[in-house]
């Protein structure tokens, strides 16, 4: 308990891939309420999730995630505990209890693996026992293209649902369309994984059947994973009817229809981690909602883009494809491993950090989600050139 | 946002059962890592989780526990997102796993129902597929006692694991005594969940297999829970194996196995959480450990209880048996259902708060963990008196 006991910071310039950078004046905020919420003498992480000043933090965020992403009303908003990775779980098992209610019968489950986290959610499908396959697959190509719909491989009959991970982070690639009529049959839902890019632009939720994203990235820190659900998709099959088919039954605390019925408390919702998504999405509306924050984006990815493109003879991009590079994470590489590791070095000296790529690819990733400011990613790209010119 | 904008309160008087009262001081220290983490510019919500600060969170919070808690080399300490309720199906789950791989069977499971979160998790288990009996069941005496283990039902052959519930918070009862040997199978490991009980007091953990316990009571905010698991039954059979005995396969997120082999960071583990209850269990080892917490623990609840049975005209406890009282959650009555909101509402006048019984079984519920002061429940013994005083 040495360090300097103050709420103040200087504005970071940091680029971290996740758990990732949040506006100062929300944690400000946040670290208010932990010790006393609304002048109450206790914290928001100490009352009752049931209480009243509870279920409105929930409520509001939920009516903030609708607000920000126009979601129709015939979609669920909801929050489960952990991560990602249990989304993966929860979602296959989910829409297979759906799927068994609508036809009668255990379905397969379509995959569109495009990076490591499409490729972990394909694994888990399969080890629950479900018939899941890719529809297109670009390990082979170091996940350095989305090809298009068309060259996809047709989904089978009886496939309950289309995964697709809208912007892996690891690999640095980004959808800037989704499967539509011309490729997805019309009865079978699209499943997004949005954890690191929800609330960066505009969507149209109807397209989806469900979204999912958790929450540390662009929109909190972790613990509470956000889920926006069709309607219709809720209505499961009965436990007795999934053991007779052969489909695995998930912890109750993972059952949507049982998570939505109790307001996403019937586990113990990490109230705190809420009130954090509160806050962002509140600041988010004041600030001119996604289309204002997705036009910031869309500068912010030029600017860094561009700067490597023209040092290309420097820096190379493991995205080949242009149109599907993410503008979330920003993947590349210097000239060699060694001069990947002394970017690193170099820039932290300058007090640019968290830009080592992911363990398992190396290189150099520069997220840019929501809270990194315009002026964090022209510090950047300053030295992304600076870089080059010094060890070209 | 009008809120007083302060780290500074009023010391509460607050009794709420969970989430419930943390110490001011770790709170405040936790208000500072929010922002900023040990005088860096980014705070403790938002580096990654497999960042060397992060590890050495997690792994200083794993050696505390140790520590306070003597936990033996031979067991595991582990974290998984979530709560209680997760951990239902996440102990049911792994047990079989284990008792699968030792003996090659599916395994029952014996549940020790002496309130309704014991009665949850057998219900869990059961839901899950699995053989889950009740050894002891209080149900139909409103859980007011704990019968003696000789008059428990003996445990069934090929039971994987026995199940308690050290302390439950609706009903107010607590475990004083662990089954032994006289009763419990040499060979059937015991499992409790301490949840709202945990670092309260001291306990032999060499008695158990495995102790679950969701943070938000004694030692954080919600969203983590402790594992403390003896290394032995993290042996598990394969994912095949499980399918072939008809063994439901969890979400890999929930795989003790997995979650060791990463340090507790698979998912991305919950890190501001962790860092409470780093800052929490730090407190406690400087303030005498838990040989010290039990001691004002046991003061506390005598003062309490003792005021309560010197009324003995006015107020009712439900637990008739006084040595299986929790010293963790104090439930009684007064003579009518308006005399007790008259109580709950007249204290909260008084800035006595969160006095209010569980929805299921109305009534008072003052909790008293490790946060809430000698002096606090002084001022609500004090009231406790002077309320029965005035409407006898």
């Amino acid at each position: 308990m040495t360090a300097p006991r103050t709420l103040e910071r200087e504005e970071p310039n940091y680029y971290g891939a996740g758990p990732a950078l949040l506006p100062t004046d929300v944690l400000q905020q946040a670290a208010y309420d932990l010790i006393s919420y609304h002048g109450d003498s206790v914290g928001v992480g100490e009352i009752s999730h049931r209480s009243k000043p509870a279920t409105a933090i929930i409520d509001d965020t939920k009516n903030n995630l609708k607000q920000l992403l126009s979601i129709p009303d015939d979609y669920e908003v909801f929050f489960l505990q952990g991560g990602g990775t249990g989304g993966f779980s929860a979602i296959v098992q989910n829409m297979m209890a759906h799927y068994a209610k609508k036809t009668g019968r255990k379905g397969k489950a379509a995959y569109a693996v495009t990076g490591s986290w499409s490729a972990k959610a394909l694994e888990e499908a399969k080890r629950l026992g479900f018939d899941a396959y890719p529809v297109v697959n670009t390990k082979s190509e170091h996940y350095s293209d989305i090809p298009p719909f068309s060259k996809w491989e047709q989904i089978k009959e009886d496939t309950a649902y289309l995964w697709v991970c809208d912007n892996e982070t690891v690999h640095g690639n980004e959808f800037q369309t989704v499967p539509d009529s011309s490729y997805l049959p019309k009865d079978v839902p699209l499943i997004a994984d949005m954890s690191s890019n929800i609330l960066s632009k505009e969507i149209d939720v109807s397209k989806y059947g469900a979204i999912m994203a958790g929450a540390q990235k662009n929109i909190g820190i972790a613990g509470l994973t956000i889920y926006i659900v069709r309607k219709d998709l809720l209505d499961q099959a009965t436990d007795e009817q999934l053991k007779s088919l052969d489909i695995s039954l998930l912890p109750i605390a993972f059952s949507f229809p049982v998570v939505v019925k109790n307001n996403s408390a019937y586990n113990t919702i990490p109230l705190f981690t809420c009130q954090i998504l509160k806050l962002v999405t509140e600041k988010l509306i004041k600030e001119g909602g996604v289309k204002a924050v997705e036009k910031t984006n869309n500068q912010k990815a030029k600017l860094l883009y561009d700067a490597l493109d023209a040092t290309s003879n420097f820096y190379t991009l493991p995205v080949k494809n242009p149109n599907v590079r993410s503008n979330m994470n920003v993947v590349f590489k210097t000239p060699s491993e060694e001069l990947d590791a002394k970017f690193v070095k170099d820039a932290e000296t300058q007090q640019l950090k968290g830009l080592k790529g992911h363990r398992s690819v190396g290189g150099i990733r520069a997220s840019i989600y929501n809270a990194v400011t315009l002026e964090s990613v022209e510090k950047l790209v300053q030295f992304v050139k600076d870089f080059a010119e010094k060890n070209a």
